[in-house]
C-alpha cells in the first residue's frame, strides 16, 4: 500500500508539459529512455534506493481526468489536438529499477524508464520527486542505525518532517534501513510498522506531582510504561521512577524505561543507570531523544553513554546535515540516437544501462560497474530489473519486511569503512569499457 | 482549498494517543490551552507565519472513523471506553493565530489552542507538522525574495521538495512571500498561482541541433518562449536563440527570454546580453536557474550579473540552510493552573498568551511584547485574533492573494537591518511585566 495516493499527473512541472506540447506537434512518437540517477554528494558515500512501491502504484494510475483536461483548455496555453492526446495517455511503457533496499552509487542509474517520448518525459517530476525523498530518508536512517551499532533505534520525526508525505516516507524509509519502530500511529497502520511511544512533557505537567503522573500512567499500561524524566529534574525524574517501578513489580508488573529529553546525555544517562540499579531495577531500560542524528549516536556511545535504545527525530526525518539528493532524471537514449548533455559540470553518459556489482567468496561488495545492458562482466550481478512491462507491474512486490531483510543483508556486506562519517573509503564504481566507447559516438 | 487533504486523527505520534489514553482514565477533562511557537534560530531572525488554511481544514474535519477505531481496538493498546469517547469526539476548542503572512519572531506564539485536554493534545503532531513546513517555506522564501531586490522570483523546487505535501507548501508559501510564479501545475490548478517553466535540457536533446529545438519551440508558443541556452555552449546557445529570435519578430511575433542553468552566471549573463543586444533583442530576458538560493542571489546582483529573473529551485524548496524549524506546542494552561516546563534549556512561558506590535507614525515595526491576553499596551496591536470558535471558523478565511498583500505590506514595514543575511539586527522582544509576574506564581 502507497501512501500517499497518487496527486495525478497535474503533480510536474509546467515545463514537462510544453516541452510534451512540443513533442506532439512534430509528432515525435519514438520511444525515449531516461535514466534516474544521483549526482556525487559531499555528505553520502553510499545510497539506500526506496520509494518503488509509490512509483509503481502512480504509473499504472497515471491518467489525465476529465476535469484537469478541461482546466488545462482554459488555460489557453494548449491545443486542443494536444489535450485529446493527452486525454487518453496511459503510461505504457517498460522500467528497470534497482530494488527498495538495494545500497547504490553516485551516478548510478537507480531507474531506467523506456516509454514513447511524451510519457516517459511528463512522469519526470513526480518520479524524482517520490524516489528521491525514499532513498534520501532511507540513506540517512541507515548512518543512524550504522552509528547506533546494533542498538534499537526508533523514529520520532513525525511532528516536523517537511509535510505529511515526508513524515510517512520516513517511517517507511528508516524501517526499511533498519529502525524497530516508529510514533507514526498512521505509518503503523498502513504498513504494519511497531509503534513507540509513551508520554510528552505535557501528561507530566497536566498533573499535580510527578509521581502521580507516573502512577496514573502506570496504571493503565503497567507492562509497557517508559517514564519520561526530565520535565523539572532529570535525577529527581529518576528516583521517583525507581519508587514507582518498585510499586508496580509488587503489583507484578515492571516497569519498561525511562526516556531522558535534554541534558548532556552521558553522565546524566550514568547517574540514572546508578540511580535505577540501587533501587533494584537493573533490568529497567534507559531510553534517550534529544535531537540526535548519526554524529550525536557515535559520540554518545563512543563516550559511554548508558542508553538501552535511541528515538531520533528532526534531524534524521529531514535529513538536516543533507537535506536533498541531487538527483536527476537525464534522456539517454531516443530512438535509435544515444543522447547526452555536457552542460559545465554535469555530464550523463548516454546510452541504456545496467549496474553490475561484484561480490567476493565471503559475500562483501567489491565495487561495481555501470555497462551496457548487454554487458556481461564476469561474475558480476545486475542491479536493475524489470519493475514495469507495457505499462504493468512486471511482478509482485515485495514486502515491507522483504525489502527491510534485503536491505539488512546487503549492509552487512558494505565494508565499514564505506560507512564511517569521516574520511570515508569512496566505493569503487567504473564505466565498462564498452559504455565509455559509446560516448565517443554521439 | 487546502491541499493535501487532512491524513485524518491517526496522522500522530503513538503517545499522543497514549496521553490521551491516561487522561481519560483519570477523568481530566478540563480545558488546556497549548501555544505554539519556534525557539530561537541560528540561521533566522524572523519568521512568516503560514499553513492556518489547511489547519482550519483538518479541525473541522477532525473524526476518527469506525475503521480507524476497530484498527485502534486490534492494537490491544486502548481499552474499549476510551476507543468510545475518541469515536464520537470532535474538534470543539477555540484558536487565536496570527493571520497567514504575519512577520514573527522567536518565542512568540503563533497559535494557541484552547480545548478539552483529550482534544488539545491529540492535534499537536499534526498542527506543528502543518504550520511548521508552511512557515518554514515562507520564511525561506521571504529571504529570497529580499535578496532578489526587485526582480521577478519563480519556484522551481517541485521536483527536490521532500515529498509531494512540501512540494505543494513550498508553491503556496513562497506565493505568500512574493513570489511571482512556480511551475508547480498542480499548485496553479489548487491556488491559481501564475505558472512558469518552458522546456530542459532533454528538449535541446530530442532534436538534431539546438535551433531544431528552439524552433519547434518558437512554433508552438511564439509569444511565450524561453530558450534553455547551455544544453552545449551557452554562448553558442545565445547565438541560435538570437538567430530565431529574430526569426520570430520577422513574423510579428517575440522571443520572450533565455535562460541559463549552469556555469559562472556574472560574466557569462554579461555575455549572454551583449549577444542579444548586438542582434537588436535588447528586450529579450535573461533568466537564470542555478542551484541558488538567498545567498547565491545576493552574490549574483552583488556582482552585476545581467539577470531579469530568477528560478530557484532545490535549496529554496527544502531550506536547505535550515531544514526544520524547532517549533514546540507546549501546555500552558491547565483549568485553573497556569503549567510550564522547566527541562534544562528549555523554558516554556505558562499563561495564556497575546502578542503586541508596536509601529512607528511611519508604519515601521517598532518591537513586540509578548503579554497575557488582557494586557493593553499603549498604542499597540495586538496579533492574535481569533481564527476558531467552539470548533467552528471564526469567520471566512482570506484569499491567496490577500495573504499575499498582507505580507508585502509587513515586509516592508520590517526594517532591513532585520532582514540582513550576516549579523542581522535582533528585533526587540520583550515580556510584559504581568507575564513575568505570572511564571513566579507557577
Amino acid at each position: 500500500m502507497s501512501y500517499p495516493e497518487f496527486p495525478g499527473p497535474l503533480f510536474t512541472d509546467l515545463y514537462e508539459l510544453t516541452m510534451a506540447a512540443g513533442y506532439f506537434d512534430r509528432h515525435m512518437v519514438d520511444p525515449a529512455t531516461f535514466s534516474l540517477f544521483v549526482r556525487p554528494h559531499p555528505r553520502r558515500n553510499y545510497f539506500v534506493a526506496a520509494g518503488l512501491e509509490a512509483v509503481v502504484d502512480a504509473l499504472v494510475r497515471f491518467q489525465f481526468s476529465d476535469e484537469e483536461i478541461d482546466w488545462l483548455a482554459q488555460t489557453g496555453r494548449f491545443k486542443r489536438d494536444f489535450l485529446a492526446h493527452l486525454s487518453t495517455m496511459r503510461f505504457t511503457g517498460n522500467v528497470t529499477a534497482m530494488a527498495e533496499g538495494e545500497i547504490f552509487f553516485p551516478d548510478e542509474p537507480v531507474m531506467e524508464v523506456t516509454a514513447p517520448l511524451i510519457q516517459a518525459q511528463i512522469v519526470e517530476t513526480y518520479l524524482i520527486n517520490t524516489v528521491g525523498v525514499a532513498s534520501l530518508m532511507a540513506t540517512k536512517a541507515a548512518r543512524c542505525v550504522h552509528a547506533a551499532a546494533g542498538r534499537p533505534i526508533v523514529d520520532f520525526s513525525l511532528r516536523r518532517t517537511q509535510g505529511s508525505h515526508a513524515g510517512m516516507a520516513v517511517a517507511r524509509s528508516s524501517h526499511i534501513a533498519g529502525f524497530s519502530g516508529t510514533s507514526n500511529v498512521l505509518a503503523g497502520k498502513t504498513w504494519g510498522i511497531p509503534l513507540s511511544g509513551t508520554m510528552a512533557h505535557s501528561f507530566v505537567t497536566a498533573f499535580e506531582s510527578e509521581t502521580d503522573a507516573f502512577e496514573a500512567y502506570a496504571n493503565l499500561f503497567p507492562d509497557s510504561a517508559v517514564f519520561l524524566i526530565d520535565t523539572y529534574d532529570p535525577l529527581q525524574g529518576a528516583k521517583a521512577s525507581a519508587v514507582v517501578g518498585n510499586r508496580m513489580r509488587q503489583k507484578g508488573h515492571a516497569l519498561m524505561g525511562v526516556r531522558l529529553d535534554s541534558g548532556e546525555m552521558i553522565s546524566l544517562s550514568q547517574q540514572v543507570r546508578r540511580i535505577l540499579d540501587e533501587a533494584g531495577l537493573s533490568e529497567v531500560k534507559i531510553f534517550a531523544s534529544s535531537g540526535f542524528d548519526e554524529y550525536a549516536l557515535e559520540r554518545l556511545i563512543a563516550g559511554g553513554a548508558l542508553i538501552d535504545a535511541f528515538g531520533v527525530g528532526t534531524r534524521m526525518g529531514t535529513s538536516a546535515d543533507a537535506p536533498y539528493l541531487d538527483m536527476v532524471y537525464k534522456m539517454v537514449r531516443l530512438g535509435e540516437r544515444n543522447v547526452r548533455k555536457v552542460s559545465e559540470g554535469k555530464i550523463t553518459l548516454a546510452g541504456e544501462k545496467q549496474v553490475f556489482r561484484k561480490t567476493a567468496a565471503d559475500g562483501r561488495f567489491l565495487g561495481d560497474i555501470i555497462g551496457l545492458r548487454d554487458d556481461a562482466p564476469n561474475g558480476a550481478e545486475p542491479l536493475l530489473t524489470r519493475l514495469m512491462e507495457n505499462g504493468r507491474p512486471a511482478g509482485p512486490m515485495p514486502t515491507l519486511e522483504q525489502i527491510r531483510s534485503r536491505f539488512a543483508g546487503n549492509f552487512e556486506r558494505l565494508d565499514d569503512s564505506h560507512k564511517r562519517f569521516t574520511d570515508p573509503q569512496p566505493y569503487p564504481v567504473v564505466v565498462s569499457d564498452r559504455l565509455v566507447a559509446l560516448q565517443k559516438e554521439c
